[in-house]
């Protein structure tokens, strides 16, 4: 697996990503896809869903900030991904914390196919119905072996789980990955789960293998938040450094931590 | 009146803080909220305002952005937060600049409990009745003494009144406090105001005189102004070290100036 | 042609400039305004899009984020600001790009008077029905001159026409500016452009000839963006540096590049 090379084909092939994201870090999500050397575009509008996604080389859903407007024009532009067999990443923020958010989710699982599903402990186990403790989008704590919750609800919804958190895991139900990269400054500024999603899309937008690309994304932003760390500790200074960090790494900076089995 | 201890508090409870703000500075006032220590979640939806208002601990509604249907969904987490005994606080952006605006603090001041309404002097003026010549979201001036409109308007709203300015003016008809601490830059840059919402919420969310409450996050949140003075004083760069002197202030860092009268 | 006396005269006259703009510049937007030394005020309701317009100096109307309820919004707001005689400024971002975006410009241009209308290469010539490669919201190619666009396309409309680039084009059908300030990272961050909308209302709101307002505008951002590439090249501290180079610019730091042919 060779994390930096596909950061290399980003930068090559600056692949539009389309993304419906959260208000709260929209400009985030912007940033860290020009960041990566991809081309964001931010459009939520039901009429020109469809004709974005169409030109698109990969869909972010983010719920964050969702309306039930949103969900509906949000299956409209997975069902035109899904045509297109570009990859469609969910971020199921606050998952489990309301019956909206839960819904959401299931809703569009249901009804697209959703080429890689992404959140923290807690948002997951709200989906796969396992038991957790969720504080507004904050994950506290989730019962069960998170590998094994990875593990079996990618093997049922026939997708691509990541859970994020200290470790993030990727499962496709068959092959789980293990990314350590990552610093414990990254879980305390706002956004940073977002950034993930905007990453692992421009990922598998050049990458086919949906597993590879996940886990090559994270590896890829772990490691700029461990680079950024040795800058500052402050938490916007960090967040904007991480940001740096990613359009200014090279391949000597990178130190792959990815781990599968 | 133990201004850093509240801020203990904070850190140690990190409470859910629940907004519906606007689009300008939603990111910043979930920074500010993450730097205090509390948790910040933006939620919008009608499906969802009851229930996110439900498992939160303070909840701020911010009229920088409204729309009307926003206004009505404001009402109802509102009604939720009131009927769970938790802290709502109102920030009256650009009332009195349009009629939609004033409108908006008025019916949400009259169908629902408002604990803390805050404003700068003409926004609070628009609401008081009071002439006052406002340009947009800025206060330019104001006809009266501000200590006496922000304590009448309290007492006759049975809520706490929250001037901000040059010094900080916060009553509940009876007490009236006087917040010195700030700096002049906090005026020149974007945000500041919704930001100071949003500290008002995550304190009172661990404080339940909420004259304290109030009057304690604006000290601390003044305090870092003056910090991120002595860095800076170039407008962005400073925004991002006001937040990031909130995450680091130590108690040996902290200097309260608040008088009660 | 004086910009540095245009800005002084924004830095004295503070004028309120109300944006229609994007959920993902938006912020970025008001930190520039307010870094010329005028005041920005964002609101997109139905409701109150026509007072704010007219207690407002110039109208922004950015369809970076749009929805087929806000063009009617704007629609409202351009008539208002037309009526009071106040520059009205069109970025039409993504126009080409989707049907739904060259549609909205086509129809906002029929229905009001656009003053300034503002896009880079691809998108004035989608307006233009002139053939052009985009993706996403970058220009990628364009077949033709592009002064002789402009020039035509403003004949045309009778508004002034932007075309920004690495030498940004501003004409009125017969004068046409050509402003070199600039430096190629303000193509690498996101938001630029639409920050660059927010400079020429800002400017427009103090001189009439919006020609000459425009390209003042341009000259002092380009400007800016020189300035702040002595200071870095990594993409998020350039752009915090690019507001912060506008807010602290002096006479002597400034270098006009601009010349009307």
């Amino acid at each position: 697996m060779d994390c930096f090379g596909i950061l290399e084909r980003v930068r090559e092939k600056r692949p539009l990503v389309h993304h419906m994201t959260n208000w709260v870090s929209i400009s985030s999500c912007a940033d860290v896809t020009r960041a990566l050397g991809a081309l964001p575009v931010m459009a939520h509008a039901t009429e020109e869903a469809e004709d974005m996604a169409g030109i698109s080389s990969a869909l972010v859903l983010n719920i964050g900030t969702l309306t039930s407007g949103l969900v509906y024009t949000m299956e409209l532009a997975a069902k035109a991904a899904n045509r297109k067999g570009i990859p469609v990443v969910l971020d199921a923020v606050g998952a489990g914390a309301t019956k909206m958010r839960t819904d959401a989710c299931l809703r569009l699982l249901k009804s697209c196919r959703i080429d890689i599903l992404k959140g923290n402990a807690a948002e997951i186990a709200g989906i796969a119905g396992v038991e957790a403790e969720v504080k507004g989008v904050e994950s506290i704590s989730v019962s069960g072996d998170l590998k094994v919750i990875a593990k079996d609800l990618a093997g049922k919804l026939g997708s691509i789980v990541v859970i994020t958190g200290k470790d993030d895991i990727v499962s496709d139900g068959k092959r789980t990955a293990i990314v350590s990269n990552g610093h414990e400054l990254m879980g305390r500024v706002v956004g940073t789960g977002c950034m993930a999603s905007s990453c692992i899309a421009s990922f598998c937008a050049v990458e086919k293998d949906y597993l590879v690309g996940a886990a090559a994304a994270l590896s890829i932003f772990g490691r700029a938040g461990e680079l950024a760390a040795k800058k500052t500790n402050e938490p916007v200074a960090y967040r904007n450094k991480l940001i740096d960090s990613i359009a200014s790494m090279k391949e000597e900076d990178f130190e792959q931590k990815v781990e599968i089995c």
